[in-house]
């Protein structure tokens, strides 16, 4: 279980398994052994049926690679990981196809999000949400069978940047009964083709983003929340106990989602801003205690300066992996007004994925 | 009392200068008089002494105009209206000086806001406000006095966008006792020397905008508050009867503010989605039954499609007078969210400075 | 030959049709009587078929227009004149059909730019180019036959804005033998879907517009060239006459192109930067002379501030019909560099078909 | 001469000092040791001091260091190297004072630029012109004399870009003739305060930086030039050997100035277009000969996608030290066109000033 992983990434040609690529190709502990893509990809040199699109140039170790159809056989059956970048139209059926032929997938789509029995999971903040499959395999190898294959959903990008800090504040002050948060969300996250139209956000914000509140507010619920009490479901936090209204917006900015949020603990008296800072401060998520490659040195950045977070100078704040709070103030209305800002397509994507695999190689699941 | 009015515009140089300069000159009530700026530019033609940053070229009417200083003496002495761009920290003393010479002050400014006896006004929200100075005036002439010089103050323009919406509500639902609100502003609102810079806009959003989020909670609880039993002073609706947070953004836009709030009415149960709606359609401004030229045909338009309103496609309805109102619906913590846009020129700054001076005229009070 | 015309709009749903039915919305003259579209679109009320994404609202006269196939019968029988908007892949068939039909087509597509019978009009630079068509007209009337339909094509948006200051620079000085042009190209050129994506032209430009560099370097040279002798065949200047060496640039620019010229008069001294000036001053088009509606009141604006003209500063002139010059001076290389900004949907597009209808109403050709 | 030398940086809170800072934070060949700004800053930390503008957080090694006034006293007297980022209005004098106390500087200003004896230098184009310097030096110490000081200019931002795929061109194919730049300058350039005002560029481009195409013509001619005989004095190619044409532009990108450049060579005939290639993919900087550390790996890259090179995309090859050169073309009026990239910030400016010291480490002139 130890040494380099074999990493196969489904929906390679598109904008997140172009991140997935990047990312892995520059891994010590992961080598990239299998690209998937749509049959118009699929038998084509990697670097011919790509449109590559990033900023740092097309690695060399992906760039021979033979595509394949998106089935769990030729190179991806030889995985020991494989992440999906694939659009929800399709993943759905490919990735349950895949787990079941025993493989370990990491998914950056929606599909299985909200099953009861998939982790949702953003590595700095719910990696114990990963123990619900890690049991289930301990308990298949146990009964003598094969290890079996599982699914573990990254969160959707907003989602991911809210929760951060959320997590270490519920974990000190107790639950958060109320939360608001508007976002200003990059383009990035909206891919390539056709993605966002120039003429819709040069000189303009578009205040909607198909889904996206929807999937803010769930999602915040599912990992802020447990596990039952036999170990084999997540149990959201329910409605009446954690009120999440989110209002999504799309901005002319190429990566970093800031987010304007407002939360109220149900614990009367609430903190001062002083102990919401320490504790954000303070934090270290377990990825980082794990000792995993990508895990943030400093997970949360509680900026003083009044005018930050702001994309452009704080997204790459630990590779991505680290977010940036910054204006924490008391709120007329809930108990605290803030910023967030996190990177969406390494934090809020890709990138949670890698560090998810990270955490599975060091619990030995992968 | 009719005819052609005499405007003159003190900080005629400046952005918001320009703007008054702009809409006067096209204006069929009203023609330049004086135009005042510092005394670098006092002495010089207007077009000498302006750096024009318009879309429109800069108006015959206006260039070949000698800047004066910004006193109550020269052409400003036979003005019936002066407009005033000023920036706040000069703006406190001339204004003053203006209105003791016994001239009518439309002012932009901050100074003179929170003023218990000044009017501050958003033409198609509160004109009723300027009943306090007409009283005055009229109890003066009665002593057989002259008729005295007053102050009416423009509100901020993010306060602007967001109390269009409010007052129709509050008019016939009752009282909103919560409202959060998180701007997403236009770059033209910071001028532009130095005003935001490119390295600080472009692929960016900035948090923070000095003074705003104050300026939006307080200035929104007198514009929607009421005058003292006397009719001498305003009285804004106090902190404990309706709570307001604000959260304040720079975002890469040149004109438009868009807003996302969300409100709860004191009374219950609230009113329908519908309800709101029908309500904020039909609403029409003291202003336009007042026939004033520059007010909206219709007020407050309210927008089905999901993605709208946004600030390049629908800043300009009824040339910058009517508000955009879309989104509306329900939410998980308060009654409802919506997103408002207004123009930040228009109805947010000089342009209101107009349809005040309109509505002056048609109460003969200019 | 009088009185409002009925007007036909072919593509009436992409960004060229819609910027079509927004001008013949206003105009005095027109009255829009046809939509075309595809089949997707047939059959439907405008406003159900076409997701508006104009600055002002989709105009009362055209959303209820039933929206037809693009075929020369229906409602499109009866017009007077045709627009085509249409994109160049279904352009061919269906602009021919509608001519053979006997139908006036005044086209955007670039199809039939390059036959050497059809006019490439740019209205305020050579709509004598239309008297080859109105030769033939009369010709067939004569002969005692129907008016013959016919087809104008309509310059590229590129080329449109660099032959307004050529010609009367060439008209007065003689003929230009050497021309460069950079181009710095807005994105509404490209039309929305997928137009350019957001991605690429955030903090970007790209140097490549597909065909853009030949249809700039070939449509001068027939813009600027004569007709045979038999008043058959446009002739377009020969490559050994006139060398015109051009490179393309899309940049993020909503609206306006910006062209960088560079050029050498073939005769010798060549003028001064001050006849060159005067000249572009006093430059009336034909246009302005038959008091077409549309017609710039300055067709050439020069401007003498160092920095302009820019593109959000001054692509409003004379409503988008006006072209201006700006940084004209002297070139170590050629003989003058100058600054050329046009409005690309404008009189780079729809504005032009509008202008070159307006031009054959007044020479009786509808 | 090895080991670690000591730097210091003039200008040091300003947008061209914060990126010597940052580069010379990370190299393992130089220590920050001196800072000095203007009275305003001096004797303050410089986390106190500055207000830090980059991606990068601000270095550590940076933030406790305090800065003294610009003379060539204090920690400056002992640096081995002083970077300077001054203003032009203040770096004249204060260079040469430093000069003359004995100090090298390697100075972004443009005061020195067109002074005989003092190199002008792009450090992957003309390194062999520090053999000036290296003379002087070594003339001195033969001489018994003290080490002088001496000064080295970083050369214009775009021209930077501009001569390097022109020298090797030009070392294989002999003198170019005729050249033209269009360029489409990032912001980044123009600093940060007041730097490009965010309503000059958004949505917009400015088609003029001032000085700019007068030093992007005559810088080339010195660069591209030779030493006189005597080995004392630099001779810039005239202006009848080598024409040269520029027009500059301001284009709403962050980093990465793009130029539109055409040339023809002195000698008949022309290289075909894949030997121009093949001449700039082979081409090996002197630095990158001498094994510095910030010397790019490729120094150009040529490109073949028809719509690269992008200044988003490719700004960062080999750290924005490698320059990028794609569709290269023939040109209709003269012999090449092509498509040149450079990091504006890096190699032309900032990251040249230590790659130049590398240089003089290297040849231990330091």
């Amino acid at each position: 279980m130890s040494g380099i992983k074999k990493a196969g990434v489904l929906g390679a040609t598109g904008s997140v398994g172009q991140r997935f690529i990047l990312l892995l190709s520059k891994h010590p502990e992961f080598k990239i052994h299998a690209l998937g893509a749509s049959s118009r990809s699929s038998g084509k040199k990697y670097s011919d049926a790509v449109q590559w699109k990033q900023q740092d140039i097309l690695p060399e170790s992906a760039s021979n690679i033979i595509v394949e159809e998106c089935k769990p056989d030729g190179n991806f059956k030889d995985c020991d990981v494989v992440f999906s970048g694939l659009d929800s139209d399709v993943a759905g059926e490919i990735e349950k196809n895949f787990v079941e032929s025993g493989l370990v997938v990491i998914s950056n789509a929606k599909n299985y999000r909200r099953e009861p029995n998939v982790p949702l999971v953003v590595p700095i903040v719910n990696p114990e949400h990963i123990n619900l499959v890690e049991n289930k395999v301990k308990s298949e190898l146990a009964k003598g069978n094969e290890k079996p294959g599982f699914l573990i959903c990254i969160s959707n990008c907003s989602t991911a940047g809210l929760v951060a800090p959320l997590k270490p504040l519920v974990d000190k002050f107790g639950p958060i009964d109320a939360l608001t948060a508007v976002t200003l969300q990059a383009i990035s996250g909206a891919g390539f083709s056709p993605g966002v139209s120039g003429m819709d956000i040069l000189d303009n914000i578009v205040p909607f983003i198909s889904g996206e509140e929807d999937k803010l507010e769930w999602e915040t619920k599912k990992i802020l929340g447990g596990i039952n009490s036999n170990g084999t479901e997540f149990e959201p936090i329910s409605d009446d106990k954690m009120k999440v209204s989110a209002q999504c917006n799309r901005v002319p900015v190429i990566d970093g989602h800031t987010e304007c949020i407002s939360l109220r603990f149900a614990n009367r008296p609430p903190p001062s801003v002083e102990e919401v800072k320490k504790c954000l401060r303070e934090y270290v998520c377990d990825a980082s205690k794990l000792g995993c490659h990508s895990a943030p040195k400093q997970t949360i950045h509680v900026l003083e300066q009044q005018d930050r977070p702001q994309p452009r100078l704080d997204r790459e704040r630990d590779n991505g992996y680290g977010v940036s709070v910054g204006r924490i103030r008391q709120d007329s209305l809930l108990d605290f007004k803030m910023v967030v800002l996190s990177h969406n397509t390494i934090i809020g994507a890709a990138g949670s994925g890698i560090l998810i695999a990270e955490i599975l190689k060091a619990k030995n699941l992968i």
